[in-house]
């Protein structure tokens, strides 16, 4: 992991949590076909492939950061997002052909965002403070998308209510 | 994990979603004091220190809603917040010692709180489906306490920057 050989500033923070969110997005990006896959409700199964897309832009966006600070884009093993996607794939195992696997998928898929929404918050913090003003930009950008997805997966999830109350 | 001897619904994915949240807290609440511990602001080692008291309460809270649905309070392994948790001892590891270290902590502690708002965000929407008003009213209560918390670490973030700033 990071090196201990000289002190360690915010420098190295901000590279090592850029290197832990482009793993994540990287795992994120193969993920998402399945649970569009696995989707019954045409509109979530829509909004997983809508977002699969934007998270292609994403991973372009943080390639774009690491050109800005001059190092190469690397990802680091994630064990955070590989705990959240573990998670969502016994949903789908345990749900599946009920009625009840898309409130599921939902779900696991609000982690997704809000562990994207946590470490983009970070990030985009950190580079102001560095003075690194373009990626601070691009950071933001995203932080914003991965809000309104989370935001139209609430809706989906308070919508699904009937649905679900029908099959309890 | 869940049963497959019959059809699935959302009052089963509910139970496992307690349960996996239940289990986080559990594990959350014997990181804190970690976290207090090596925190160096005094106010966000006093942060810490509240929101583990507050911790408590949302344990107390999860087993309150476990008994309105008539189920026994029990965990089941949240790969999730392990995998979280475990960036987190990394971070306390490799900038024991630095003035970046706070940085760091708050960035795991952000983790930690969009992860539980996420949880808890789903659980109340579920709640209110299923008809479970008792439980959906303590778990909004919960999830008010996480979003305060999330708020109050990142104004620790922003103003942490003049000391970040110096040490890089």
């Amino acid at each position: 992991m990071a090196s201990t050989s000289k002190e360690m500033t915010l420098d190295d923070l901000f590279l090592d949590t850029l290197k832990d969110i482009y793993y994540a997005e990287k795992q994120i990006v193969k993920a998402l076909p399945k649970m569009a896959k696995a989707a019954q409700d045409p509109n979530l199964k829509a909004g997983f492939e809508k977002h699969r897309d934007e998270t292609d832009g994403h991973i372009e966006r943080l390639e774009q950061v690491f050109e800005l600070i001059g190092k190469p884009a690397r990802g680091k093993t994630c064990d955070a997002i590989l705990g959240i996607l573990e998670e969502g794939k016994s949903i789908i195992e345990d749900y599946k052909g009920t009625i009840t696997l898309d409130a599921g998928l939902i779900a696991a898929a609000q982690a997704v965002e809000h562990y994207e929404m946590a470490r983009y918050g970070t990030l985009r913090t950190w580079a102001q403070q560095l003075g690194y003003r373009e990626a601070a930009k691009l950071l933001e950008t995203t932080l914003l998308e991965e809000r309104a997805t989370d935001q139209t997966l609430t809706k989906l999830a308070e919508a699904g209510g009937d649905n679900a109350k029908a099959a309890a």
